[in-house]
């Protein structure tokens, strides 16, 4: 969230870019990164503005009937108030004629994620005088980053739904043994409660997929539909989780097989791991190197490992999201050039995901997933044990 | 929801209005009217279009990872599937170029309930070679209409909610004739519970407010700053609901007095009265002529009234919102020429509220509130009984 500390450095990257000022807009929840600096919890039900000058205090354009999403705006910084609609265009246009603003606008959709301004809206700003460039890269360092209590909470929660993993596909091993194999659902409901139990939260999931299943990336288990974990199946566990009040998330995929895993198996896990750790190599070496990367390289290294295994249309999404400090699907910068041209650097402080797959329809999904975070001069992984074989039980 | 069986008539629309098509877009729940039409439960994580073009079957794209969204999508229509961005661009262009397409565009944000396309999706589509134009009233004629079995669920709610209020009232007047007045949030929640009772639902509210409490439209009374309704209060109750399982919801404000109301109060009530029938009238008089009317003449109808009353200021929001068959706020045409230009005709079949407002901080809010749907050749007016006079307890 903005705040009057935060303000010096947010205003000399505004300098540096030689930009006059940092544009926020939001609508109905529509631009969650400028609902997230902003502070708003909930949705605003009319149209606010806010500029972050490169000089000066901060001065937010709020509604009339909805002062509420600004209790958190300090007091030092001007809040204007507007009802109609001439208003609000002569309060934009005062804020930002002949200026050069960064706002959530990715020309030509490039990055879905940071294309957040409605059509109009930018032609609005525009017929104010001012000209739009994108936001990306304050994004990147305002937005997106962790602080380095998040490193440490991230990793911590890490560490956890680690053994917690591990801890599920022993059980379900333990089942087949027993003959008493455990329903995907259940083991789901196994792992929320052992997250309960660590003291960590989720909004959603974890995916427990055993062989076809895992061929659907965001297939979902359920009490409807029961599918025994038996012998011969290989097991998909994708967990994401995060300590209470405001971690960071983490967020995991293992892959398992409940006896010993075919040919078949074992070559298309080792082409997704090569995948995985292709990505990982990228960004250590540039990263440690001192040279700028960016997501969508790291993208392409993934990709290029899979695509001479023979799998290249089995792969059919991003290596990874960014994992912000507020989102588990983040808007930093994302691991991808296949679903969308993300150009944006790397940046001291931004955390993602590294999860390339191969899906088989009908017969197999394969995921390997790990975080990591970009430090001054390296990057940490997550957890600190990298599958590296298949767990088999 | 888009069904086969509705499809005949959208066409003809799109003929009636010259257009090659109506091109849907969402992403992440931007866009609720794409995601009602497409019958989305639930975010899209990845980008999705879909055009339904003047002839032929309508075409979805998906994105390969998420064909869960799309499980209503009629099996005879296309569905076609891409990963990569490069893919997307090219079914986009291989849909829309040379045509003439309707989206969820307004131009200048001139009505921002309508303006959901992202600006650099609106280029990426131009850049296929379309020429877009706004879907305002396809919107209004296929997303926002009430069926006549949503209309008859819309006048049971009204009723119900209108004998709750009144009851609330009574309630809270005998609470203070017995010397133990009863607080805010204690009424608020006695109405949920008359909802439950009812076969009512909600999902947030009602507004219960006395007095100075009122002068903030938002307000929401809390356990945690309780404030008693005492004599001499003005109470302000403004209620939604709607039958569980898919009803329209009903929308109304009631105002009480706790003993005689002062003058002051008794002028106020009578601004915002009239403005409200101001409005009606001008809506009835246009209806049943025939006349074309727009949201915006309603709301200049009942401003003129308050601002000739010398409270100009103090009605700081628009007339009226659309109430559409999904949503309380809904997308089809606002009563509004304050906050937004809305310049959409109201077509039959819409529904909306009517509730000028007048807020003296500090002091006293005032505001009443009633539905309106548009008959072939009449206004419908819920409830039956349209508040006169304070209700004085």
């Amino acid at each position: 969230m903005l705040t009057p500390e935060m303000l010096p450095r947010l205003q000399q990257l505004l300098a540096d870019a030689d930009l006059d000022g940092w544009l926020l807009y939001d609508f109905r929840g529509t631009n969650a990164i400028a609902s997230g600096l902003l502070g708003f919890d909930g949705l605003v039900s009319r149209r606010v503005f806010a500029l972050i000058p490169r000089e000066g205090l901060p001065i937010g354009i709020a509604h009339a009937i909805e002062p509420g999403p600004w209790a958190q705006w300090p007091k030092a910084w001007p809040l204007r108030t507007y009802s109609g609609w001439r208003a609000l265009e002569s309060e934009v246009a005062s804020l930002v004629q002949g200026k050069r603003v960064a706002m959530e606008y990715s020309p030509g959709d490039a990055i879905p994620y940071l294309d957040r301004v409605p059509a109009g809206v930018l032609e609005m700003v525009r017929a104010a005088g001012a000209t739009v460039v994108c936001s990306g890269d304050l994004v990147s360092q305002i937005y997106a980053t962790w602080t380095p209590d998040q490193l440490l909470s991230h990793e911590r929660a890490a560490e956890r739904i680690m053994h917690i993993a591990h801890g599920a596909i022993a059980y379900a091993g333990d089942m087949v043994a027993l003959g008493t194999p455990v329903a995907e659902h259940e083991l789901q409901a196994r792992i929320l409660e052992a997250f309960e139990r660590a003291g960590l939260e989720t909004h959603h999931g974890p995916d427990v997929a055993a062989s076809e299943n895992a061929a659907n990336p965001h297939y979902m288990p359920s009490a409807a539909s029961p599918r025994l974990i038996q012998r011969g199946d290989t097991l998909l566990i994708d967990l994401w989780a995060r300590e209470k009040n405001g971690g960071v998330y983490a967020d995991q995929t293992w892959m398992a097989s409940m006896g010993a895993p075919t040919e078949r198996v074992v070559t298309v896990w080792e082409a997704v791991r090569d995948a995985r750790d292709a990505a990982l190599s990228l960004l250590q070496s540039r990263i440690t190197a001192g040279l700028p990367v960016r997501g969508g390289e790291a993208d392409d290294a993934a990709r290029a490992v899979i695509e001479a295994r023979g799998f290249g249309p089995q792969f059919w999404h991003r290596t990874g999201h960014s994992i912000d400090s507020r989102e588990l699907h983040g808007s930093g910068p994302q691991i991808d050039n296949l679903e969308s041209r993300d150009d944006r650097l790397l940046i001291p402080g931004v955390g993602f995901s590294i999860e390339p797959g191969i899906y088989l329809p009908g017969e197999l999904g394969v995921r390997s997933e790990v975080n990591a975070y970009v430090a001054e001069d390296s990057l940490l992984v997550t957890p600190g044990d990298v599958q590296r074989d298949l767990i088999v039980v």
